[in-house]
């Protein structure tokens, strides 16, 4: 058992939750609780650690026991965990990475495009409902908030393992790439005439969805093949980002579910 | 200007952004930000604080010129603030009451109804959204977290003050008596059979959304006219909260525009 928080180890553990750069460098992020213990892909997990308590419960020994895993004394593993009441367990996962042929393969395929979103809650909970919509993808631009946030993580409740997602530099010459594809792009815009569910969203398509305070960038926007709206009433100027995105999604998976 | 966190005044702030007990006590709230001082309803405006620096741009000496204010000094407006940047502008708002019987009053109403909502930016993002979807009113019960709490009201972009709400001890008795106001309830629960688009809401509805981590509670669930589901590919479980509920309040949106 690890005992002081001065430990090698712990304080490698302690940056990789705290810094993008350093889970960059390593290729791996770090998971709490032990649903994300659960969901995590086998051949995936690098370290397991565990809290000393979080030991007592036999339900928690028999969860673990598969693994490899350290103990750390309540007090070193609060001082690593991101959350103020750690379930216990931490894992450290390694990266995923999709290869952009097989990340467009699918026929009529469903794609979210992400530009510079800032909230790491917003992010985790659009993977969270994109996956329950039905996605194929998400692609996101380098300036959207690191999707390996420990909060991100968190607001994604397992969803980061399973949908598949690319980060660009270049997301204007994705969107040129995607046209190539016969993928329709999407912009919720204040340009946009027609109410978003008077599109047909059956066939390939993206949604484009902006940075929470100022929204798609014009360069972005002018590359979209329609602009859509989402009707307001009231005072209200705009959607929170990834429920604007939800509803797009949900309206798509509608279409596709009735073919009406 | 007050220049001294040690204040009277700056101290009974302090407690009104902190403690809705205080809250309660006094019958007001704490709005911060241009946005929110502007779109208060005037009359409902008790108190405005400016920080020294925000005085500094006429545009914002302009918009508070038809206003009593104090100026607080940087580091007391900071103190007092509940935000990690502040914009410099705090104000003290009385809290709306709603009566019951107009509440109920709007012919085809669309009603949220809320059941134990803990995290504060949910309920925010349903008051926001509620608004956009064009809802007659939002019920809760006591144990839904406080509706004035600072985060809550950011997160609502100034739809508290134009989204009718009640607050309830008796979720269950008002549940019955919506009823009675022919108020058709759908419950999104796991024994849903049918998609959520199924149904007709055209004519008076509510949703009923339950506590993030346990959802609904059996005794609610029970009085609801009907099961609904929002249908989840993958492995998800569950939407967040607030998003079910957008999805939900968009689609009874959709149904009433189009008329389909």
């Amino acid at each position: 058992m690890i005992t002081s928080t001065g430990n090698k180890r712990v304080k490698e553990l302690a940056q990789l939750v705290k810094k993008a750069k350093e889970r960059r460098n390593q290729g791996v992020f770090v998971v709490e609780g032990k649903k994300m213990y659960d969901e995590a892909p086998k051949d995936r997990v690098r370290e397991v650690y565990v809290s000393e308590s979080f030991l007592t419960e036999p339900e928690n020994q028999k969860l673990v026991d598969a693994s490899d895993y350290e103990v750390l004394a309540d007090h070193v593993f609060s001082s690593v965990s991101d959350t103020v009441t750690p379930q216990g367990i931490l894992s450290v996962i390694e990266m995923p990475h999709y290869e952009k042929e097989q990340f467009f393969s699918k026929e009529n395929g469903m794609y979210l495009v992400l530009e510079s979103i800032q909230d790491p809650g917003n992010l985790g909970t659009m993977f969270r409902t994109a996956e329950g919509a039905g996605i194929s993808g998400i692609i996101m631009n380098k300036e959207t908030v690191d999707v390996f946030n420990p909060k991100t993580i968190r607001s994604t409740m397992g969803s980061i393992y399973r949908v598949p997602f690319l980060i660009t530099e270049n997301l204007a010459q994705m969107l040129i790439d995607m046209k190539k594809k016969n993928i329709k792009s999407y912009a919720a815009h204040l340009k946009g005439e027609k109410a978003y569910d008077a599109f047909d969203y059956k066939k390939s398509c993206a949604f484009l969805i902006g940075n929470e305070g100022n929204g798609l960038s014009e360069a972005l926007a002018e590359l979209a093949d329609t602009y859509i709206r989402i009707p307001m009433e009231g005072q209200v100027e705009s959607l929170n980002a990834a429920m604007a995105s939800g509803i797009l999604m949900y309206e798509a998976q509608r279409q596709r579910r009735r073919n009406d």
